[in-house]
């Protein structure tokens, strides 16, 4: 097999980020493509990114009190019919099940887009008091969106992974407490996992989620300078309780429909994660979700080759257990090799250890995000180990929110909001009257639609709407996005 | 909502195991059924046993040498088709999908019911020299099988959980040697976790998994005698290498063909589970995968309420952390009530405090398997806890193993193999000449079929087989199986 380093990282970030994208997690191993279009396969170190987000969000969400569960991966049409909305907003991308074994089936059944429609008839068996409320309720599946837009790994793919969360509260005030603690359990991991920031804010009715009364995200920047939406939050009323008739006695002896809500984070924040930190030589990824962590590359000659390579290994022997540690001990590429391969494949930290470094108890370490190199003496390296780790976290996590800083642009005019979109790029901050004709307006001539409009900035400025000129009722992020 | 222990558990195990089951599993609210005829809805104490099983054996697979990835969901038909063995044994519970959004699709896709041919041709892209080999890659996702027989939570559903592991290696050695290794794997899970027995052993070539050049398989007893098969290995040889490509350069510069295997177990296990510990009280939960574990049921008069919520408090906080605890608060119900409720769930260890108790510092704590009663003092409350849990497990353990001793019945003589079928059931274990003729008449005469030959039982004995009185190979285990 071509070993990966051969290959090089391949197009440039700058110059052609979306060849750059493809290349850097191909030729890395960490994603393939498949024959299935619109599908792709993720190799060890990608599910392993994966495996460990939903560890750690699956963690806090029942430490919140969230239960897991499973529905079938099946929705009977008339189900996915019940909320309008929801159907409509759904219907085109719906991969159907029409035909099993040699039969064709009597009813054709949707490939879940999301839950809703076959969860909800549940909790409507489920619900007949006050007392069985709150639902909090989540699943880690697979989900299915047949997008007819050009695939792209990760950002926009027709099979992705995902939690989604589905409650149902006794109170409106209830549900709505929610959000925050959701909220902040996806910033909190972004952060501390992904070493990723965003944009915390409310969807306009226009790009809400089908079926929902309000949809709160958290919004990302690419690199080429398009917005992309991460994790969201539904508030989703009564808008499904009612359809799906989940009513109960409250504690006055009164029927009453459920408050419900729905939030997801799914496999495309692995995408934003690569885009955000990688660079022309290959993946950067951060220390708690990188597959390898440690690479150990011994440099010798025939004479000292069997002296260093006990100085590695006992640096490895060290390092194991606590961290995932490689050490490279492959005879026939050369360190030059190693190092290309490693760094394509975005490992946190190489250990050089040359003869020198053994002669004075030391080794070199490379860290990955800004290829800095330093000497260590290895009586601490374990230590140093566990503050570079947490390092690399932290700048790779400043840097992105610097750059997510620069790439919002504070616009009061129209003329330079176009002159910013085709500029720089990245989120024009504009005052808006609210009103979904100027929405569409602004994303007709601009291509720009609004993002979000920032939990921060929800009060109300005074200020005219940046299209129409009327007041308006709070500064809101458009951009051209993904 | 009608509270769990309001239902009781319905039918009686030995009278009605089909019912029993049915109904142990849905009003303790373990499953419920779905409007998707043939799914089910795992609700969070069953999803919370299959997190913990996948979550352990995850664990051992990594151990091993194993590493995950994931693969899409839909098989284009041409792919499923390049093995025809493995094609025309899925073809006949293959569900399609032919339409996405308003669009017929140019193929049909089957919605995977195993994923060989989706993941052999990228090994085929992968593998180009031995030394990329071994490939040791496993998934955990849903596959779905369009049954037409009748539908069984767990035992017999149309869509369900796994792992499948699918391995690759350059020789043919290699690939045997891994066998031992995952089999024991399934089986120490099973123990530890599942408390569950079975027998290990060959498939016969006609019971071999479509494509397979050996399935081997740990088959279990059900309640009503009969047989069921639990999780699999199959040695696949070079029977899915050849057709799909996998071929690489050996040490000597030779083109060779990889040599393969596969092994799964399923959500199925957890089905067995509840099959072989319920009673006529509900759920018997082996303490690992019990959602909770223990419940703490106070018995109080109004005045002394207090005194005693504040006692079982005091316990629930010196269990917590350690064991998943309940202290049942609720003011509606009787103990009485909750007790059955809490039997229903399965629950492994009650801990019962009540006047007397708190002045003795004492509590009664009742076992769930035997419904053992006993006092303990509060001092050593945790440590009880310990033994107890382990104790529990080792009992169902040996009780399941004795039942399953106690199915296998040696039998010499044809008419002594009918009677037993017909009479006790379980297991007969007779002497088979190997030939698939004697067991296709067997299976058309009596119903069973060869579930496997037992690895204990492979060394040849002096004897005729069963059916046609010639020299016999080996001793089959024959029985009627879901």
């Amino acid at each position: 097999m071509e070993k990966d380093g051969e290959k090089g990282a391949g197009a440039k970030r700058a110059d052609d980020f979306s060849k750059w994208y493809v290349d850097v997690l191909t030729r890395s191993g960490f994603i393939d493509y498949s024959d299935v279009s619109g599908a792709m396969v993720l190799r060890p170190a990608a599910y392993f990114a994966w495996q460990k987000i939903s560890e750690v969000v699956d963690k806090k969400f029942r430490e919140s009190g969230i239960e897991n569960v499973y529905f079938p991966l099946f929705i009977p049409e008339r189900f996915l019919k019940m909320e309008q909305e929801h159907f409509e907003g759904f219907m085109p991308e719906v991969a159907w099940v029409t035909e099993a074994g040699n039969s064709k089936l009597n009813e054709r059944l949707a490939v879940r887009p999301t839950s809703e429609a076959i969860m909800y008839p549940s909790y409507s068996k489920w619900v007949r008091s006050w007392r069985d409320l709150p639902i909090r309720y989540n699943q880690w599946n697979n989900v299915v969106r047949w997008e007819f837009k050009h695939p792209m790994p990760f950002i926009r793919t027709r099979e992705f992974l995902w939690n989604e969360g589905h409650s149902a509260f006794a109170t409106e005030e209830e549900a709505r407490k929610e959000k925050d603690e959701i909220i902040k359990i996806y910033v909190d991991v972004l952060r501390e996992y992904l070493a990723l920031p965003g944009i915390v804010g409310l969807k306009s009715e226009h790009e809400k989620f089908a079926g929902a009364v309000e949809s709160y995200s958290i919004e990302h920047i690419m690199p080429d300078g398009w917005a992309i939406q991460g994790p969201d939050f539904h508030i989703d009323g009564q808008n499904f309780s009612k359809p799906f008739d989940i009513k109960f006695l409250d504690r006055e002896g009164k029927t009453a429909h459920a408050w419900q809500n729905t939030f997801a984070i799914t496999t495309r924040e692995i995408g934003i994660m690569i885009a955000t930190h990688g660079d022309d030589r290959g993946l950067v990824m951060p220390p708690k979700l990188a597959y390898v962590q440690i690479v150990i590359v011994p440099i010798y000659k025939d004479e000292s080759k069997d002296r260093i390579m006990a100085y590695a290994r006992k640096i490895e022997k060290e390092l194991k257990g606590r961290y995932r540690v490689v050490l490279d001990k492959r005879d026939t590429y050369s360190p030059g090799f190693k190092f290309n391969e490693w760094e394509l494949k975005g490992v946190p930290v190489r250990i050089e250890v040359g003869p020198k470094d053994v002669e004075a108890d030391k080794a070199v370490v490379v860290r990955r995000d800004t290829l800095e190199k330093r000497g260590v003496q290895v009586e601490s390296i374990s230590k140093e180990m566990d503050k570079l780790m947490e390092d690399i976290n932290v700048k790779l996590y400043e840097k992105a929110s610097a750059f997510l800083k620069r790439s919002i642009h504070e616009v009061d005019d129209y003329r330079e909001f176009k002159r910013v979109l085709d500029g720089d790029r990245g989120f024009v901050s504009a005052q808006w009257c609210g009103s979904t004709e100027c929405e569409a307006k602004v994303k007709e001539e601009t291509g720009a639609k609004i993002t979000n409009v920032p939990i921060t900035e929800r009060k109300l400025e005074k200020g005219r709407c940046i299209y129409c000129g009327k007041d308006a009722k709070a500064r809101a992020n458009f951009a051209r996005s993904y």
